[in-house]
């Protein structure tokens, strides 16, 4: 009977039959957010929705028994599981917010298609070599934040006068959005020397970020330059042999040449 | 005949005729945007321009005449059809703004000059291998433009207030364009929470982008060692065969050896 | 006595003791940028924070005593020692500014944590390569800014009123911000021909930043690439070696056959 | 005479003198931006100016004697020699904005350093690969601008009003400056659909601008690799060579051993 189900739920038409189902929610999550197929048919699109998640609910308790705890061991299962899990959450009162979360759903594409599973989890697998840079970003900021509150957070409350809106402000100067005629400029009307601050700000971030980006490029050609490599010496191992085979082959030969030479 | 027109078709003067027409028809309807120009003379142009559709057309139905059904095998040729059947078609009423597409004639240079060809073709070849982050892309797309649209929908209609509108502003963040100063701040003023949404939006789609543009980097310069591979294989492939050779000859003068004793 | 302090501050828990302070110290300099805390458990945070410098202090006296001079040789007891050099200056009166700096102590984390000393030794490293490209765009920048200020700077003293102003404006015009409804097309209300001035500028920067980036790069590529050359050549060398071997063994053969043979 | 001034120019201390002056013009016209300097010492620093343009000029006269001719085939001679010539030329009424253009002396530091000569070279030397990638971008720029001046020439005179306008303002939405908050949106207040002209546009150049810019890389990569390779080669060269040398001297032998067996 297990056996069974796990076959069902590996097959080919199982599959398609999810995909199907996450693009109709797609679209009918889609015509909720307009409003005169909301007044028309919102109750039908409501019900739908509660049956279409009821058919996610059977399927990763399908999944649950068929692979018991081992269902947790697998990313994507509890990637499903997590996703399917917030949609059964109260959205009543101050968990009206939650709601908006259902689209969420549509991201169980990810975990169904395999070619986007592989993708994201090529992204994925690039993360771990990419922390120790992150961390260092990460203290560049706080330590610019906890300055920038300190020196500019009284005279511009707004962007600098908490270290939460110091970091948001930071992150906004770091996309280059208005950091000069939005924010420095009118900082330095009041410091002057606020461009001795930010500029270096800026410097660092960008250069960081830059090589960020410069470990991704360079990890992901390492991977395929890997393989390259690997096929060369394969070859030319191969190539080798033949004549170390063959040069083997004259030597046995010449031994046995010195044998009769010998014997006779 | 129809041999005869292929060869002329084919022909080194013909390309260049058509390109020196192309080039004569861009200047003209670039002059067609100077009030001053087609005060005096924008009756001639307009002939002008008609004269030069006329020959156009007779080229698309040469070359369809030349190679029959087999035109439409080559995609610059469907590409070229498409354009001349773009200016072909009715510009009154409705349909004025299909005079402004004219210019897209101009593209026909893309397919006559063999150097534009192959680069454009490059372009083009790349664009599948990308198809996968790409689908992700707009996933993501979805996905944040229908919760934008629930969660701030209503108090800013002009951003979020459909979905097609909230695609168009998250284009826009995702460009970094005013996307702080111009939308999030405002937004923040209302839903204090709002940096929550967006700026994992940016990371997400920041990150993403960048994994489309290293896909075409890597692809680009795998294909590039792909060849410089090859050709270091056929290297050591040739080098190791000399040896080879010669080990052979002497393995063959070595059994003579042996023979010549035996039979000595 | 020395050698047993050597063995003492090189210990993983001396470490690990420093980072704890470190970061205990980075959570108490953010702290005091919150109001609320500042009000009621002010006292105590300056007072932890002058304990946690004196720390520090003990901490390089003991490394002074340790090491001597040779303290002075590796750049990071250098970077240690300037920043708590800045924290135990005063801080009142004119020099208020530097207690903002005192944040700075966190960046210790920095040359403590093996892994972020290696990524910022790492960036620091690619810098030599850069500095020719990087004197280029300084050049670029100060002969741009002398002729925006000689040329826009009786027009637009905001902007480009002194040298200092226009680096800075053309700064902000490098990193794309507000360039140009924010300044060229204000700028080109007055001389119609600014554009030429501007947008040849970005060029030039846009393609100077770009190489600076591409250095990057390749010289980071260049090292991934050179050790898995060294790894190829070498195995390369023991495939041939092998045949060598083999051959040079044979040939000793024959001799000793054509020695027999002669004595014989 | 002549042999002698080769070689009093071609010296390092010559050299040496040329980046003096050019350095210490740099900063006396870096100076003439300075309000209070230029009261003061204004005429002296005119006066100095005029001095070094001296110099300038009799250098150039120099080479001119030396070299002759063919001081106009180094492309870096033509340089100086246009640079001095713009120094040169008449800065009194309709010229007054050639006075600003006396500081492109400080570029002749790119000729008389070698270094710097280098990477421009570099930079140069990347340009005639991307030329069919430049004139693609042109291409779609110019259809572009002349069909943003059919559709919104009329509506918005300001930033379409004529093919140079547009021009400029499609520039300006490529480097994402204020492009939708600034240009787009307001357009779309008039034309609701103008986003369907402006996305494509954005995407074209951004994915060919991107394009440019793999262009460059791969082609430094390539360059590099080609070196790499090229080294490669020969160490498989030299060591498959040895391995001939030892089999023929082998086959040499046995040659021999035959021949005396056949004699003996």
């Amino acid at each position: 009977m297990r056996e069974r189900l796990i076959t069902l739920i590996s097959s080919r038409n199982w599959e398609r039959f999810i995909i199907t189902i996450i693009i109709i929610n797609a679209i009918t999550l889609g015509l909720e957010t307009v409003p005169p197929v909301m007044d028309s048919a919102g109750w039908f699109l409501e019900a739908f929705d509660q049956f279409i998640l009821g058919i996610f609910v059977i399927e990763i308790a399908l999944r649950l028994y068929a692979h018991r705890l081992r269902f947790f061991r697998d990313p994507w299962s509890i990637f499903d599981f997590t996703i399917v899990a917030i949609a059964l959450m109260p959205t009543t009162g101050a968990f009206s917010v939650l709601r908006a979360l259902r689209i969420l759903r549509v991201l169980r594409l990810i975990s169904v298609v395999p070619s986007l599973r592989k993708v994201v989890g090529g992204l994925i697998n690039a993360l771990p070599g990419l922390a120790s840079i992150f961390v260092l970003l990460m203290l560049v900021f706080y330590v610019f934040a906890v300055m920038a509150t300190k020196l500019y957070g009284q005279d511009f409350p707004e962007w600098f006068g908490d270290i939460g809106k110091s970091f948001y402000s930071l992150f906004q100067i770091m996309t280059f959005e208005s950091w000069s005629m939005g924010i420095v400029r009118p900082v330095m009307e009041v410091h002057p020397w606020a461009w001795a601050f930010f500029v270096p700000f800026i410097a660092c971030t960008a250069f960081t970020v830059l090589n960020l980006f410069i470990g991704v490029i360079v990890s992901a050609m390492q991977e395929e330059h890997e393989s390259t490599a690997e096929a060369d010496r394969a070859a030319i191992h191969t190539e080798t042999g033949l004549v170390l085979a063959e040069v083997r082959a004259l030597r046995a030969e010449v031994a046995e040449l010195r044998k009769e030479r010998e014997t006779g």
